[in-house]
């Protein structure tokens, strides 16, 4: 088992290229993390969601809590072995899901009290707990509890907010195993404040952790704030570790934040867009539902190397994707988190060769170049 | 292309061991055809249909032409391209679906109208454009239109509605367009009337068909009366044709319709179980969702070769079938559709080896022995 670290391989600009190593093998940044809210990146089997080259997936521990329980799965040898992904996998804290699915939460300054939304039963996740939980997960990568404040919100509560979460930073690393090769990243709050997000960033750092993330962003400011407190807050984290942008995003949104020197993202917008019929190409997204594919033999995407980009005619995508049809799920969320990683690969290349920004520029003006014409 | 063309090459008491040769490819029977109804078995790729060794899959002609319409499958270079399945396809005519889903439906000699269970929009079906869809879809074997007659059924309603099918036999034949490759199978109706059923067969053979089905079955009738139907149809069939027993069946019915003379079966259950947490197991079925499984560590099946059977523990599938997980109608479909293959399999083997009736009873016997004992 390797210990569990970080190195800055390369930088162009702010961007880095780096590797983490942990207990279940390394990975290479800039990365994205397909999310498998319920042991399960959703409509992909774990060989799927290798064959996009994804090297680490995020689960959720305020879902797995609830079902099956983390007691289970730490009986039935841990999440790895359960939802067979041997590779490293990052959990969540639970937090965010508390707010945002649970019901009758009471959160006081010790932790949260909620009622599953699957049949109103009560718990209660404190950082002590939270930590537990995903031990008992194995995850490779621990989250501390944290509060994501809403937005807007005014400048006091926001920081009363970053506060507790910093308690809770203290509490959730008191309570952390420290292991070979296992690590846990520390939340980054205080809203689109540049003096609270510093003050936080600060504070994380001499509690310590083994990685920083940046929460509560992504939650309905406008794009240019986001990238500008994300920019900000990445000044005052150590230069040494990794930086973890949680819940973002949208292609365009990974290329400006790796821009700013983050190494890490998730977002459930590849996996749920699929679902709902979009896919993600080079020259931008593209509504399979829409009318315009429906006899058009072309691939989706000609220049991905994956196969449900390149084997299927746009045709038969709409046609399953009209008909609601689960291979319509499988094959553009497959396309979607193949379409994540080769964005993530071009542009860890781009960074290794000193290029970042005018690969992330060709990258994007590509993106907003629009579908093929119609044919 | 290669001629369409059937032969017996072994017996075992009266099952068959043959090879379908069609333009698309052969095929060994006695063989077990996955149902993708709207050109996709519901949950898979092709790749992992072929994965179960399936060689020949169906599709429906009543689905296809209300969409995405057979002139569209047709533009598009044909059914095999368009679902990325170049083996052969045997697409139904669409009667069944006209009677069991479709609305205001009213049927006459010539053929029958109905509005189309989407959008409400009108249509109707004759013999001739039942046959001229097919053709379009590019099917390797087109099936006549049929009236399938509900059960239980009127002596004289039941002939009557044989009577129908017959003219409509001819009709569909007059319509087939014969190609090198390509087949058309008559269907055999009649209820459970051994006579009716007789005649049935009688006529459609000096219609001449490349094959023939028996129709209107495993529509309610005790499991017994459906075998004495078909072993009484079977030796009023051409030995040296394929026989092709329609939307069976259960594991058991498959072993027993083998054993009486049939090659080729078709039926939604392993798909359709495959989505609602049921799998079919050499223990017999399992019923995934079941309490009893969220702790236990062991594959679903031990002596099954296919992935989804043995790579994941019961306690997983257990999960993602209470989860409505995706995932859980991918694996427990690959299951079973493995399973039914592994059952084709090892049946023409036996007969083969001239032993169909020990390993159908030894095959019956540890199919009725019921699941694992509980952990």
């Amino acid at each position: 088992m390797s210990a569990f670290g970080f190195a800055v391989e390369a930088t162009s600009g702010k961007a880095r290229a780096g590797r983490l190593e942990t207990a279940h093998g390394s990975v290479s940044t800039p990365v994205f993390m397909p999310v498998g809210t319920q042991a399960t990146v959703k409509a992909m089997t774990p060989e799927m969601v290798a064959s996009t080259g994804a090297p680490i997936v995020l689960a959720n521990t305020y879902h797995l809590m609830l079902r099956p329980g983390a007691e289970r799965i730490a009986g039935l040898g841990g999440l790895h072995r359960f939802m067979r992904w041997p590779g490293p996998i990052l959990t969540d804290s639970g937090g965010y899901q508390v707010m945002s699915l649970a019901k009758l939460r009471a959160l006081d300054a010790d932790g949260v009290t909620f009622a599953s939304h699957l049949d109103g039963s009560r718990h209660r996740l404190t950082p002590e707990r939270a930590t537990e939980v995903q031990h008992l997960l194995d995850a490779t990568i621990t989250m501390q509890l944290d509060e994501c404040a809403p937005w807007p919100i005014e400048e006091q509560a926001a920081r009363a907010s970053m506060e507790l979460s910093l308690r809770w930073a203290e509490r959730s690393r008191r309570a952390f195993e420290v292991r070979p090769g296992y690590g846990q990243f520390g939340i980054v709050q205080g809203s689109i404040f540049e003096d609270q997000r510093r003050a936080s960033a600060e504070a994380l750092r001499k509690t310590g952790f083994e990685g920083y993330a940046i929460g509560g962003l992504a939650v309905g400011e406008p794009r240019d704030v986001m990238l500008r407190v994300v920019e900000a807050t990445c000044a005052h984290l150590p230069a040494d570790q990794p930086r973890y942008l949680m819940g973002v995003g949208k292609p365009e949104d990974l290329v400006g934040a790796v821009l700013r020197g983050i190494d890490m993202f998730d977002c459930v917008l590849p996996t749920r867009s699929g679902r709902n019929g979009q896919a993600f190409t080079a020259r931008g997204p593209v509504n399979l539902r829409n009318a315009r594919h429906r006899d058009d033999p072309r691939p989706l995407d000609e220049e991905s190397a994956c196969p449900a980009a390149r084997d299927y005619s746009r045709a038969y995508l709409h046609h399953l994707a009209k008909c609601d049809e689960i291979l319509a799920a499988i094959l553009l969320t497959w396309n979607n988190l193949f379409f994540y990683q080769e964005l993530m690969r071009r542009l860890r290349a781009a960074i290794i060769g000193a290029d970042a920004e005018g690969t992330a520029a060709a990258f994007l003006d590509r993106y907003a170049s629009g579908d093929l014409p119609e044919r």
